[in-house]
């Protein structure tokens, strides 16, 4: 018997089924460095240690996409190495900080299977945590992604669809983020003046900056995040398939959303959650990533004066400037759009 | 009103005006690991940290280059976002090693300005100061860049260019130099015995080897220094302009010239001041960079007989070895050479 | 005279003569990241902490792998500079665990020399030895290089071959793994569940996965060794030479296989002894590597019943699948075959 992991099939998920993922991995200030280096991100909080004590936390934190990489990534071997498609995220909430030094490994729960009507492939739907190495629970996401079946005659294992929230009250937001001292919060290090109170909903942004992302940096991330997914390293086997080049890792382009927003959102140090996610189109080496936000609602978090929470839609594009802000006409993404990603990001008040 | 910065325009200078930049950054072993592996710089006491014990250090200093880049990068989109041409810096000087752990922090003070005739740009001068977390000066340099104007019609915000020293005086030297146990430095460690006593002036060295640059590194780099300047990361933007193809930032330029410059100066463990620089010509990727170095002075330090200084013109050139010691004509460069650096180093007496 | 160094040419060398090498070098969690970033290691317990301390290790220890790249690094410029082929390795021995903030060093002692009859050029054998701080052997291994001559009418310097042995003996491995709980080894987060007693002698798996390499990616990793050899760096002079471009350092192509070999032997979870290596092609950026790997044989330990070795044989392709596990006909290997590795690995019991 083969020793070599084919990945689960379709066939192989049950509902309720719990899934330990390999490999745990101790995140560092190397990662840190790495992913500045990647995305050129430029929140005090997650940049400077001294900017993070001044204002509440022990040090500076792990960024929280980084975070998510890494759990997201210990997770593809078992759930979707045979998946066609990556459908979509929801309610993700992160729920506790992560430091140098902290160990993340990931857990899934196989919530929701529904078979296609090819009968060829199925979606299925996990609920992944990931922990710290004190077995705390320091994110939680769903995703669902379709994932062919191995034997097309052979049964389906499930027939259940999650109901999945649109978006995340704001009363779970702020778990993962300390108590902040307003007053010590720098505007000028921080990059701009413009706090929770300045945003208005229906505001939006342009981004202006693009970055061009090149085939040695997607990679280099998505190894980092020890995710396994062939399509984004293979070249002789790409060659043959639908695209005929390398695919770069969805969440390459939020990492780069989230890095570009920086111009116009300095102050929304903090991912507090992930409502939803669509890769609407995929991404190759050599595009220019560009993005625009709108602020699609704000809230006040309950019991805190210190920070605030925007609901934010980030749209990137590939090589289009984002000024006439592109997303879409009905249901019809404009030609260039990559990404369309509803989150909540916390600000100073 | 747009939250997103334009960055500042020739007008919106003024004489005597102090900026503080975002973003502080906490400097790591991360980065150090980075910058070998980008430039492969192979200075003992910066690569080891029982060497730099053994002669006097707490532990390996963070390289002076690596601290450059991300003083300089900070002061980018304050600075330079609109400028047309980054024309020179002098009388930079390190004044404190600055080592893992310790976070970078900049200002910039105007001190110069100076409309162009055409009156669509000026020249902005500014001396910039990086601090590391206890607000101490870990370094001082003045740059001039030729910046544009947002309205040509708008009067020059001020006439006064700054008088600069061609050299630093030596006895400013080696303030970011701890007292060195030379009989405890190493020189089969540190990759040759040549000293500062076996150096003369008007010495010439060619350092051999030549390196390639991908644009994955170049722009790799740039990030890790939270440098934003556009021309360096955005490959759709840059097709439309003067080059075609993104720019590599010049500081590139310099740390690659450094660590090809190992082979002759092995023992030139710090850069302690930089005199002057100018960027000759522009470096794409795919170009193979090569160097050769002068003496051009040499200076004991006042009171110290453990380290003296040398005073270095190194040229580095694209596409072109340096047998033949490639530089000027009269005011003419010769066609390949890049940069021409004028530094102050310390060896072991 | 020139200060910059020429390598040693064959007849600079002479039996018995040891060579301390540049540069001391402390490895950090900044490299772990970047090797994880380049090669995709998924192995517990260089991976996390928490794994690692589990099971016995202080921490996670650094890659087996990286310790050799660094030391291997360190020779370059002394025994390999004027090399016209890296004809092979053998008798490597990890003698103790490395971790962050350990300073290698390393050594070689000349041990054989055979000019060839061309008299243009001689084999040169070497032991070299890596160091930590405490100056305790990390690493020994021999290798063997054509190196050119200066002069072609010198006298040869010495006329010796060692005697190496064909692989290294069982007692002397583990000598870098402490004892081992193996009722703390979690084979969920280790990535399978097959132990010493599933494989059988003769086992062949095909590890399945590939990766391409990008020029970026193999001079970074090659510059994070310190690695100098030329031929890796500079396109410029590659061009006028045999390949007409930059030749991937083989190191490269061993780690690369000793990633992909996770799928299929995620428990070998310490490389212990590298019995002998060829590179059998030289590899490009742009291939894809695959591999797969054959039980040679299995040992237990003298005194240890944690955990025992496996002897395996490990072949990489270029642009081939390993689905038929390709190797050599008769002397004669399969034409995309690049690498021949036979190594100890250690696994739990």
């Amino acid at each position: 018997m083969s020793k070599t992991s084919p990945g689960n099939f379709f066939e192989d998920f049950r509902i309720g089924q719990v899934i330990r993922h390999a490999t745990p991995r101790t995140v560092t200030t190397g990662d840190v460095a790495l992913y500045t280096a990647l995305f050129g991100a430029r929140f005090a909080v997650q940049s400077s240690d001294a900017f993070a004590k001044a204002i509440g936390y022990p040090r500076a934190p792990i960024d929280d996409l980084l975070v998510f990489h890494i759990v997201f990534g210990k997770t593809v071997p078992d759930v979707s190495l045979n998946a066609v498609a990556n459908l979509g995220y929801a309610n993700c909430c992160f729920c506790l900080p992560v430091y140098p030094g902290d160990t993340l490994s990931a857990q899934s729960e196989v919530i929701g299977l529904k078979e296609n009507s090819s009968r060829k492939t199925g979606i299925v739907y996990v609920r992944t945590t990931g922990y710290n190495q004190d077995l705390k629970p320091v994110l939680e996401y769903v995703r669902w992604v379709m994932v062919r079946k191995r034997d097309e005659a052979a049964p389906a294992p499930g027939d259940h669809v999650p109901r999945l929230p649109t978006a995340l009250d704001a009363k779970v937001l702020g778990e993962a983020c300390p108590a902040i001292k307003v007053s010590n919060y720098d505007p000028a290090f921080a990059g701009n003046s413009y706090k929770f109170g300045d945003y208005a909903v229906g505001e939006k942004i342009d981004h202006v900056d693009g970055v061009t992302v090149e085939e040695a940096e997607h990679m280099m991330a998505t190894r980092l995040y020890q995710n396994t997914a062939k399509i984004h390293f293979d070249l002789f086997a790409a060659k043959q398939g639908r695209f005929g080049r390398r695919l770069i890792y969805g969440g390459h382009v939020i990492s780069l959303a989230r890095a570009l927003s920086f111009n116009g959102l300095a102050n929304a140090f903090h991912v507090a959650a992930i409502n939803g996610g669509r890769h609407v189109a995929p991404l190759f080496a050599g595009g220019t990533v560009y993005a625009w936000s709108e602020v699609l609602a704000k809230s006040e978090l309950p019991g805190r004066s210190d920070v605030g929470a925007l609901r934010l839609r980030t749209v990137a594009t590939c090589d289009r400037t984002c000024t006439d802000l592109p997303y879409k006409t009905g249901d019809e993404y404009a030609p260039a759009v990559l990404l369309d990603l509803d989150y909540w990001v916390l600000m100073p008040r």
